[in-house]
């Protein structure tokens, strides 16, 4: 999992520059949690209680840090946002809950906040026990270091196999005053629906109360972190919260306690920009990844159907190595939906490479022209588009090429 | 498809010999379907029509052939078999449809057999319209050179990207009557649970009427080729066929009309070991595979819960990389658990490779020796157990490792 890999050819050209958010203060240690030479906890301090709201891994197994999370998301408020790279505090069994007690405990201590409202998320391997003390022993540093233009290091600071910070940030008004939202994610392997994060972090001063902020957030992950997908495979450790400082209502910004309140229909529309933003990010820097892809499946009979098929398509080995292979091998893509159980009839599917039709009504399309679908299959980005023609439903999902790079990062570590 | 890659690591050493069946003859044919200086046509004749079973791909894009013996096999009997490998005809709309009827054709007039007692499979590239003319070129010539002992080279005229035929035999008695049981199949690619064969036949001169033959293979496949898995997708073309052609009546068989006959005990275990056999030669040579993987779910609620749980370990990447990297890494058996969706407690999970027991009621075993496991992960067969503490469903399935070879045979072959 340590290993530095080159930067992905998907990387962005540059990162936004983050600005600071009114009432929280960041801070990252090298705490040698696993890794050396590098920073490996980070800290997100609130002055006062924020609001918080959070969608989790929908793993059987989940870590220790979010069944913490989880139990204690309920009374709404976050002092502090604690997040180590390097052991994920998962399948740790009752050690790996005493590791997150005794984390909090700590943070409480150097914090004055109480242990409920001191929110942790955990990446990196799997079984091993978290030394609890070195991340304790760093928190006294964090938080006399934590300073609001702290977030980008904090984006380098919970990566693992990631080859580049994922940070996105947006402006908008709520009423008259303007808020900011910020966000971190890493991702790179064990990416998949259903919270395919691993972990992503959003702050924003709006005032915003937790329950509406929930909802937000279910919504809006719906449409990006729960759209994406690597590898199929679903990390333990799935964590996406949400802080609102609520710091701009000092700037005249209104609280808000209900999310379908028409003050944030703005606010709403960032919100799924940022989250997708960082969604594609994930992707851009999966593990081995050279091509990001876009899977857009029209006419099935629901968008569940579509969404079914299209992540068969994104999910499938065939399709992935057929794209790092750069070959427009429509046969793969029929086999996909074929294989998705939802309803599909050969003969009124279309499939398309970019504008290229490639299949027409169960054939392959007469016009289609071998090489310039060879042309268009070497550019970085790929979008393939299945239309069943039964229906109206309609779904969007992003993936990456399977190369041999993915095989080497995952297979090749211990040789 | 066509590239010839080396022999397996994981091929049988040798390959049995394959007894001549009563009642049915065979023959092979260069017609160039795609494939150059090879065989690439069978023809399986029967003397008097066979009872026949099958079960088929659960694709809703299914081949052309597929479809042609879905709606053929009601009737029940069989005169010939055609298989082509070179060209799936699948996705080929009305034209393969077509393609069909032309094989069909013109091997009812070659044999003399009622078109609907014809039956076909196909399997190679998809969305090329087959050329039928090639196919009903070399059937006269088919039928003229039918022999006896064809099988095994009928074995490789059907193979695409596998790297050996697989065959499999066995005797057994039905009543007083000794019978044979000869199998053959093709795999590789494209191979995944509910119908994971590609293509697969059976021929036996037992005498069992084809809704008992039906019964028994539904069920012997459920605990064999539905147990398999190389990548998790799933082929438009995937085909189990039965033949019966009675001939052992001659010698004093008895004809068999209830797959409960009690006369069909040995039978029974004998065609249930012949598809295991068979499925497994076909994970032995999946594409790009080292390692022969069986994965055993135990203590599952159900036997469905354990089946689902174990498949979502087989078509992990993350387990499937591990293993080619030998890397007993049992934190990612953990989120395959996790990710399958059914009732698991961290808790109470226990994981072994081979007799190693690496994880013991969630935490890592703390007798578990690394390098007892490396070593263990060494070997070219390896089982993955997950005992699940909660009941007492229980399933096994096989797989193979995810390796740099697959995706260069499935992404480099245009390059």
């Amino acid at each position: 999992m340590a290993a530095p890999a080159p930067l992905s050819p998907l990387a962005p050209r540059k990162y936004p520059t983050l600005p600071s958010i009114e009432g929280v203060r960041f801070a990252t240690a090298a705490a040698g949690v696993r890794y050396a030479g590098r920073t490996d906890v980070m800290l997100a301090l609130f002055e006062a209680p924020a609001t918080v709201a959070g969608v989790f891994t929908r793993s059987k197994c989940p870590s220790a840090p979010v069944d913490w999370c989880r139990a204690n998301l309920a009374q709404g408020h976050a002092r502090a946002l604690i997040v180590n790279s390097g052991n994920a505090n998962a399948f740790t069994g009752g050690v790996g809950a005493d590791a997150v007690a005794h984390v909090a405990q700590a943070a409480s201590k150097a914090t004055g906040a109480v242990a409920e409202q001191i929110f942790m998320a955990s990446t990196g391997v799997i079984g091993e026990p978290l030394d609890a003390g070195k991340i304790a022993g760093v928190l006294d540093g964090l938080r006399a270091s934590a300073r609001p233009d702290g977030l980008m290091d904090a984006a380098r600071a919970i990566m693992t196999t990631d080859t580049f910070p994922k940070v996105a940030t947006a402006r908008v008004k709520i009423g008259e005053a303007e808020i900011v939202i910020n966000g971190v994610a890493k991702g790179a392997g064990m990416i998949a629906p259903d919270m395919a994060t691993m972990l992503a972090f959003v702050f924003t001063d709006a005032a915003i109360a937790a329950p509406a902020l929930q909802g937000l957030l279910a919504k809006s992950v719906e449409r990006s972190f729960n759209c994406i997908t690597v590898d199929s495979d679903t990390s333990t450790s799935d964590t996406l919260m949400i802080f609102a400082t609520g710091a701009a209502a000092r700037r005249g910004a209104p609280a808000i306690s209900d999310r379908a309140d028409p003050r944030l229909v703005a606010f709403r529309r960032a919100l799924d920009k940022l989250l997708l933003d960082l969604a594609h990010q994930v992707v851009r820097d999966g593990e081995g990844a050279r091509k990001f892809i876009e899977i857009k499946v029209e006419g099935a009979k629901s968008r569940k159907a579509a969404k079914r098929i299209a992540m068969a398509i994104a999910n499938s080995p065939l399709v992935k190595t057929a794209a790092a292979g750069e070959d427009a091998n429509w046969g793969r893509v029929v086999m996909a939906v074929g294989k998705a159980g939802e309803k599909a009839e050969r003969d009124k599917l279309d499939i398309y490479f970019g504008r290229i039709r490639v299949a027409h009504e169960g054939l392959r399309d007469p016009a289609y022209d071998e090489a310039e679908a060879s042309a268009y299959m070497k550019k970085p980005e790929i979008k393939i588009t299945a239309d069943l023609g039964i229906g109206r439903g309609r779904a969007t999902v992003w993936t990456c090429d399977l190369t041999k790079e993915y095989v080497a990062i995952n297979g090749d570590y211990r040789s």
